[in-house]
């Protein structure tokens, strides 16, 4: 095998196929990206067994090959050549030689027979959205995905698609994000539950532009994101997701319209005063025209009045300052309407049309405090 | 104590006194900020007994009075407040209570009276230069500090006045700093040990402006920078330091002059291959018109050529690859020179005037390598 490739493509196609390189992993030729040269096309694979990417490079082909290199030695490599052309040449014992200008590495590499391809699945009647939506929908559900490996579905997303509709949602147990986008297009109905750590590799690749779209197979066990040079292949979650539509009622007592920056500033002060280990609820207080927010922990106290518009009862409620932020954080709009039952019912974040509905459970609290 | 000061001086005087607060003490005390309003002015003070730092704030003030107050505590708050007017009240019991718009904290600070204020030192005869002199001979030196405490003295810098010359020194056994700087005026002899921590912090905060100046002042016992609304006292270093110019030989057998900038470049490359652990040396072969560069490791091999100018005799000689890193990091040459005499002796990297001087020990190697 025998490429030339400009430092800058080969860098940046690497740094792609990078994502699906396990970190740990008791098996080295996963610790490997593969080259792949053939049908006058030059191909980075790479695969964790749950996460596959594929991306190809632009560059000249004078022999065509294949070779497995450690990825993290032939990254790092790549990434300090000078900016110019790099000449990869392997020989019958899998040394590869990486030349540019006049530094020469030879690195020792492995068979590519022992690596695990991706498979070869059936791509039909893809969903198409822009890559700015994808990314987006990542960012705005992923943070409430579970990190708890013992419930494998909390781990993954929702993405189910009705006609014209795509909804994502992701839940841990103690809240709920969803986020709607209109397809331009009407579609058969899909439910699935796709990785997180799938999603979050993704969002990194995709360029986020309106412009540029991302193509998305599904089959029975897997997920195809298809854009620009690259696939991602990823194994779906099995099993039953939650039934969210149950938990989502429209009924309050209490509605509050407020400035999304200033609560999620004042919010975001509070925390000051909290450690991670001890679980200190924000204390919220909603009389006619304020927002009064409290905590209390050993380190001191923070009290705080906002200008809000309310509809409906007065309302005591505490809440994990987190939570509240991590929602805030994703929502662009300039105000927010927060929806409030009682102190011990889920309190809403949503819009009007519902493109999203951040859903948060109230922490008990020492009404003293 | 009452006071107000704007935000954005209160936490710039905060981020300065930061850097005397210690990250591990067992005296609670040390991990506090003093506010001492007194005589018209706002100070805040940190110490952790080897370093002090006082700054003065900019502020109105309605009430005199003293305390301290948790520096980590007291510092996040302040940064996370919104940009606009502080107030802090403190009462008899040490509560302090800070107010920004409606947003409130009440923390509890700690009698001031244990807090080790920083000795009153007579103060005359500064040595003057700008902050931009300072800063930079600080960061072309302080690398090669010893970070072993058995060898109390590597810890430091020798600071070292003649006439109108400063010169600052750094080693730590495998290599040498030397750095001179003219100064406007003469001064009589000084030379002084000063920590090494001690200039790390104080690089941080000097502004690095030409105009700005800062004058140092010598004590049996201290070192005290003062600029801007700032004093930094340090204890010195105790003990002799290394005598220093019998290992400065002007002999050479080799003279190279090479780019700095692709020297570094390929070096930096070639570290790649090395893991911290082991210490496989750069194999430098030096012949009429260039220099070849070699590295040989588990992981592979690199080798890369740069065109010099030479005088004198042909060399094969190893070093730490991470040595010539650091030095030629600090030189801002575009071209630099460097001078050896044999294989088991140190290479000088060096200017015509001396401004500068780098002293590295090469490294046995195989020579079949």
């Amino acid at each position: 095998m025998k490429i030339v490739c400009s430092k800058g493509d080969l860098l940046n196609s690497v740094n792609i196929v990078l994502k699906a390189v396990p970190t740990r992993t008791t098996m080295p030729i996963l610790e490997c990206i593969v080259i792949e040269v053939k049908n006058e096309s030059i191909k980075l694979i790479a695969n964790d067994m749950e996460l596959g990417i594929e991306t190809l490079v632009k560059g000249t082909i004078e022999d065509s090959g294949i070779i497995a290199i450690n990825a993290k030695v032939f990254s790092e490599i790549v990434r300090k050549l000078p900016d110019n052309d790099v000449s990869i040449e392997t020989d019958a014992n899998n040394m590869a030689t990486i030349i540019c200008e006049k530094s020469k590495f030879t690195i020792s590499g492995r068979n590519a027979d022992e690596f695990p391809f991706l498979p070869n699945v059936d791509k039909k009647d893809p969903v198409v959205l822009s890559q700015f939506n994808l990314k987006e929908v990542i960012r705005q559900t992923v943070f409430s995905i579970s990190d708890n490996e013992s419930n494998k579905i909390m781990t993954g997303e929702l993405f189910e698609i009705n006609n014209d509709k795509l909804r994502v949602i992701s839940l841990d147990g103690h809240r709920v994000s969803i986020r709607k986008i209109m397809l331009n297009n009407q579609y058969e109905h899909i439910k699935v539950i796709v990785p997180g750590k799938t999603l979050i590799e993704v969002s990194k690749i995709l360029s986020g532009e309106v412009a540029d779209e991302v193509n998305i197979y599904f089959t029975d066990k897997h997920i195809i994101f298809e854009f620009d040079d690259t696939i991602v292949l990823s194994r779906l979650i099995e099993g039953e997701y939650y039934k969210i539509d149950q938990m989502l009622s429209s009924d309050y007592e209490t509605k509050v319209n407020i400035n999304k920056k200033e609560l999620l500033n004042c919010i975001d002060r509070s925390t000051l005063l909290v450690k991670e280990t001890d679980k200190k609820p924000i204390i919220i207080n909603i009389d006619d025209k304020k927002m009064e927010l409290k905590i209390n922990s050993a380190i001191g106290s923070m009290d705080e009045e906002i200008d809000i518009t309310k509809e409906g009862k007065d309302i005591l409620i505490g809440f994990n300052p987190k939570f509240l932020i991590d929602a805030l954080r994703v929502i662009d709009d300039e105000e927010v309407d927060i929806y409030l039952i009682n102190p011990k019912a889920p309190c809403f974040i949503k819009d009007k049309e519902e493109s999203y509905i951040y859903l948060i459970l109230p922490v008990n609290f020492n009404a003293a405090v």
